[in-house]
Formats: structure tokens, C-alpha cells, sequence
């Protein structure tokens, strides 16, 4: 059986693999009037009375949302709002057995990002937390910014933060491989995605000095007059001003983002130009653009996938799990770039002998995200 | 320690009282990839091609959201959103002890019908059925008609409907006891209030003839021009056109629906106005208008309440839950007043002899919401 079908198998078998529980009993009369009908009065009024009771007499302090728009699945065609809840599911899963949080999957049916705002906003009192997921740029900045203003519980796009972490941890290492300094390295990204606005970014606050990022109309640079605001933030890193072609870009770089775009579908014979031993980061998913053994053909030993079945897998399981856990029990609003690096850094440190096969810990670790939130803590 | 305290301390012990849970062994990175990245884009590609495919390979057909805008609260002053979590996660650990069906408290934050309507449609698709709860009318009745036109998964206001089938029950057992016909009762209704106008309604299928229900502007009747559809539909039920004070219709009336409500507080001496053995249901909560031992005083015998801690509990939990099982497992959208009855009737029978004290099932009996369900599902 190929593994196509046995995800379906799988998911047939275990259609509810998430479920809830109750954790009280529930036995007498006195049970229920005690907890409902009629005391349960009580805790309202209490909550009522002052707000921050809820996090003590609910769930609250203790349950997420995960919800996605679907407009960042890039790497599955045709999808619609319920055709992505099986994702949510899994996403809400790995809360739950990795940082031991509850969360909800929550499909919407809309992509429109004003109704998004409206729409977690009037759902978000039962939670401590929203995590947002696979939404696109520049609507997912635009739609964190807003939320996070309006409401008082923490919010989260997924794919910027988390996935940012991990890619800065997983090219810490690759650079210690390599024998590279992150100041004088020539960084490619393929396509001006939200994970990769996000993860430029972060590379500039770790002082990376030349990453040129192309989008629809080709490289982006500082003086490009339709650049929206989150790309203009990341122009200068193109310091030349280069405005080639990728082909011309790729020559003598250190390391490739390569998302994979159909009409911006490389021959894998551009890894020959770039710099030796580079460094390809190939997330397309569920087909990586050149699998590891591929990429060796051409010179390539370093590859990051997304895939759980190759080594190195970019896995934010690594990260979000356990910050989340201790966000919610601390009720921290924000993370800034400087908790960001600490994740990074610690979770590359975690590997005490980096190679090519072990670039990154195992995402099973469970150790791994207990670690990366104490980092943050300290320079808190 | 009294009752309210109690209440609150038992909150503060369980406050992660409803949790989430995964049925799958995630142990090995074979796991991953199987469930989640890359293998999990075939269940979702099945679901994009085929929606019923999210019936089997998701937790939807077994999880449902109960989502509140707390504006029908009629017994508690001053709750807002967020203070009414605490009674929306009972109503999901009810339908997950009573019915084994994962249910999802959601509070909103807005009251507008509009916008209630447009975010539970964009929630909808994780879930196999919305439980709108608490919602005053006439906006229960709007919210509730449109999303049944706009969604392909059942949505109802358990106020109306499980409410309406429970209070049937209670009346036809507390006929039987005091010796009465439906056809010839006098029935007031202090409030018209969501519940009690479906509950009219309902008791007009089981052929009462006499019913005045009050709002603000006094009784209801029919030639009176300030009515909505919803109260025109009951306005015939009051057959003298009668237009006079609660005082004068409580005069030989046989059953008193005391909502209470502070400017429509009545004197309990009123009950002796009543017919003899007077049928009175005293449903504000915590604190009931009247208790049993008051009532008997004033030679009423018959008393419900909303309270577990009363004899014959007017709980809803003896229909819903596995109503709720039994439809998600049918896919069934639409419930009718023949099944209502059907309810109703089978809640009633389940008391052989039915006295003053045993008027209505045990809520916490778990047989009685599967006898319910076959009822109903006997005269589909």
C-alpha cells in the first residue's frame, strides 16, 4: 500500500482522534446542581465581577483556536474550507501531545480578511489564545496586526512565527556545517510568502547582509515602487539592487529557499552554480521540488524538507508547543525578535554535533520545546 | 459553606473540567508523516472531491459547536460574554456524558443577529451541527431560519426545541396526575420569552385550546397590531381575545408559566386565584420565583423548576443528548412537531405512576434520552 492510501486508511480508522472529556463526575443530583443548575450562577457572577476569574474558574487558560483561512496551501491544489480541517486537526493534536494545550480546529469559510478579524474577534472570549494558520501575505500581517490590537488574549500567525524559529535554528547549524558566517553568505528566496517575509525578517535581525527575495514580478528591491509595506521592510536586504532573473541570482549563492511555484519551477541544474556545498531549503510539500538523494547528484548535501520522512525536517512542533504552554500559564502578550533568536539558538545548540544528517533534533523530542521555551524565558 | 460558594470552589478544583484528547500513537516519525506531513494531503484531496468524505475522515460528524450570545440570561443580571462560559462548557460536558457527542462551548462576543448568522456560518464547516443556545427572541427565531437555509448541517436553538419537548412532557404527566384534558385547561404564560413561545407552539400541535401569553404590552391576542409573525402564530390560542391584567387571567386558570421577570413579580397569594390543584412552573433560576414548600402553602402541589435540587426538574438534558447522537449519525436536518410529540409522549410514559413527586424522569438516568431517541425516530 502506498502511503496515500494509508493516510486515508488511517484517517478512516481514526476519524475521531480528537475527542473531548470531561474530567468531573457527574453522578448525583448535587453534581448537577452544584456544577450547573442553578450554583453554576456563582462562577458567572464571579467572572462578571472581574474578568480575570475566567482564566481560573474555565477553560480559558487552558484552550487555543487554531484557525485558518486556507489561502497559504500552497502546496496542495483545489482545496476548500473543509478539505483543510484534517490539517487543523493534526495541528491541533500536536498541541496537545507535544506542549499538553488544548486547541480547536476551526475551518472558516471565508478568506475575506475584514470578515477573518470580525470573525475571531466575537469567537475569542472562550479562548486563552488564537493561533493563526496558513493565511497568505499580506493579508496575514494585516489580519495579526488588527487582532492583536483589538483583543486582550495573544495572537499568533503560525506559519510566521514558529515556522521562523525553526528555519533560523535548522541554518544556524547548517552554517556551522558549512564553515559559513551569516554576514557574508548570499541567501535566495524563491517566493515572498508570509513564512518567508517572516523568516527574512528575522535573518536581518541576525544580521544576514544579502538576501534577495523575488515575488511575482521578480526580485525585489528597495526602490521597486509597488512594494507593499511588509516587503519593503525586507528590500534592503538586497543590497545591490539586483534585478535579474533567478537564474542569474542563484549564481554563487550560499543558500536557496526554494518554495516551488509552478511557473517558477527551476531546472535543479541551478544548484550546480551556486556557491559548493550550498545550502537548499526545498518545502514543497507533499512533493519536495528534489528530494535528498536527488539533490546529492548535484552537489547538494544540505537540504531542509518539510516532510517528516526525510532527515532534517523543518518541524515547528520543535517550537510552538511548549512556548505556547507557558504563554498561556504566564498570559504574555507578544514575542519579540529577541525571544525569536533565544528559540533558535537553543534548539541548534540542542544538537551537540551537527552533520549532515543531523542538522535539526528529532521533532518526537519531547525534551526539544521544553528547552527552546526556557531559552526565551531567560532573556525575557 | 453555601451553595454558591461550594459552586465556586468546585470551579476553582476543575477548571479544566472539559479537555481535548488524541486517540492516535504518535511515536515515531513513520506517524508524522502518515497522519500529518506529507501523507495527510490525501485524506484532505478525498475531502475536496467528495464533502461526505469529512463525515469519515474527520471528527466531524461526531463534535458540535454550542454557541451562545447570552441575551436570553433571564436570571442572572449583569452577565456578559465572557462570565457566560462557564455555563456553555456544562452544556458541553452534558451532551458529552449524557450523549457521547464532543461538543465545543463558543461564546460570542457580539449580539447583533446579522453578524451572529455570518460567524457561524464561517465557522460551520468544522462541525457536524451548531447548538444555538440562550438566544433571545424574536432573534432566535430569525437567527435560527436563516442558518437552516444557509447551512448543510442542522443548526437549532435548544431553548425552543428541547425546552418546548421537556416542558410537554411535564405538562402530560401533570395532567394525568390532576385528573385534566389538554382541550380544556387555561394556560398563562408570564413571558414571551423564545422558550415559551416555541412551547406554545408546541402545545397547540397537542391541541390546547385557551393559552394567553403576555409581553411588555400585556396580553397577546389576536387583532392586536403591534405583533410579530412569531407572536401572531400564537395569538389565536387566546380564544376570548382576552386583554386584561395577569391578575384578572390568572382567575380559574389551570397552568401558570412563571417566568418572573421584576416588573411582572407577582404576589404568590395569586396561585389561590387559581383553579384547585394549580399546575404552576416556576422557572427563574438560581433563586425560583416560588419553591415547593411556599407553594404547597397556597395550595399548589404541581411545581417545576429549573433546579436540580427541586423535585421534577424541568431538564433538558432528557432529550438533547442523544436526540443529538442519533441525528449526527442520520445526518437528519430538520426536526418536526410530530417528532417533538413523540418525545414528549416517551418522556412522559417512561413514569409508570406518575405522583406530586415523581412527575418527570430522572435527568441523570442515561436510559431515558435513548428511549427518547427511538421515539422519535419511530414516527420519521
Amino acid at each position: 500500500m502506498d502511503f496515500y492510501s494509508l493516510s486515508v486508511q488511517k484517517h478512516l480508522q481514526y476519524n475521531w482522534k480528537l475527542t473531548t472529556k470531561s474530567k468531573v463526575p457527574l453522578n448525583t443530583k448535587e453534581d448537577l446542581s452544584t456544577y450547573y443548575s442553578p450554583w453554576v450562577a456563582q462562577p458567572c457572577r464571579e467572572i462578571a465581577q472581574n474578568p480575570s476569574m475566567a482564566y481560573k474558574l474555565t477553560w480559558k487558560n487552558n484552550t487555543i483556536a487554531v484557525v485558518s483561512d486556507w489561502t497559504a496551501v500552497l502546496w496542495l491544489w483545489n482545496i476548500w474550507w473543509l478539505a483543510w480541517l484534517p490539517v487543523m486537526e493534526w495541528k491541533a493534536i500536536l498541541f496537545k501531545e507535544f506542549g499538553w494545550v488544548d486547541a480547536i480546529p476551526i475551518v472558516l469559510k471565508t478568506q475575506d480578511p475584514d470578515e477573518i478579524i470580525k470573525i475571531v474577534e466575537n469567537i475569542s472570549p472562550t479562548f486563552g489564545w488564537i493561533n493563526l494558520e496558513d493565511i497568505k501575505a499580506p493579508q496575514c500581517f494585516y489580519i495579526e496586526e488588527q487582532l492583536q490590537s483589538k483583543l486582550d488574549i495573544p495572537i499568533f500567525h503560525d506559519d510566521q512565527h514558529w515556522t521562523a524559529i525553526v528555519v533560523l535554528a535548522w541554518l544556524i547549524n547548517a552554517l556551522k556545517i558549512t564553515n559559513r558566517d551569516i554576514g557574508n553568505i548570499k541567501i535566495i528566496v524563491q517566493w515572498a510568502w508570509a513564512a518567508w517575509i517572516a523568516i527574512v525578517k528575522l535573518l536581518k535581525e541576525y544580521w544576514a547582509q544579502n538576501v534577495i527575495v523575488f515575488d511575482s514580478k521578480w526580485a525585489i528591491y528597495s526602490n521597486r515602487n509597488d512594494l507593499n509595506k511588509y516587503k519593503k521592510e525586507i528590500s534592503d536586504l538586497n543590497k545591490d539592487n539586483f534585478k535579474g532573473s533567478m537564474y542569474e541570482a542563484l549564481i554563487d549563492a550560499d543558500v536557496f529557499i526554494w518554495v516551488w511555484w509552478q511557473w517558477w519551477s527551476l531546472n535543479v541544474e541551478v544548484i550546480q552554480t551556486m556557491k559548493s556545498d550550498p545550502i537548499i531549503f526545498a518545502i514543497s510539500n507533499p512533493t519536495s521540488e528534489i528530494t535528498p538523494q536527488e539533490a546529492k547528484k548535484w552537489w547538494a548535501k544540505i537540504i531542509a524538507t518539510w516532510r517528516s520522512d526525510y532527515p532534517n525536517q523543518i518541524n515547528n512542533v520543535l517550537v510552538f508547543p511548549w512556548i505556547f504552554r507557558w504563554i498561556l500559564d504566564w498570559w504574555i502578550k507578544k514575542i519579540e525578535n529577541k525571544h525569536k533568536i533565544a528559540a533558535a539558538q537553543a534548539i541548534a545548540n540542542y544538537v551537540s554535533n551537527p552533520n549532515e544528517n543531523m542538522i535539526i533534533p528529532n521533532p518526537l523530542d519531547k525534551n526539544i520545546s521544553k528547552i527552546v521555551a526556557n531559552a526565551v524565558m531567560s532573556v525575557w
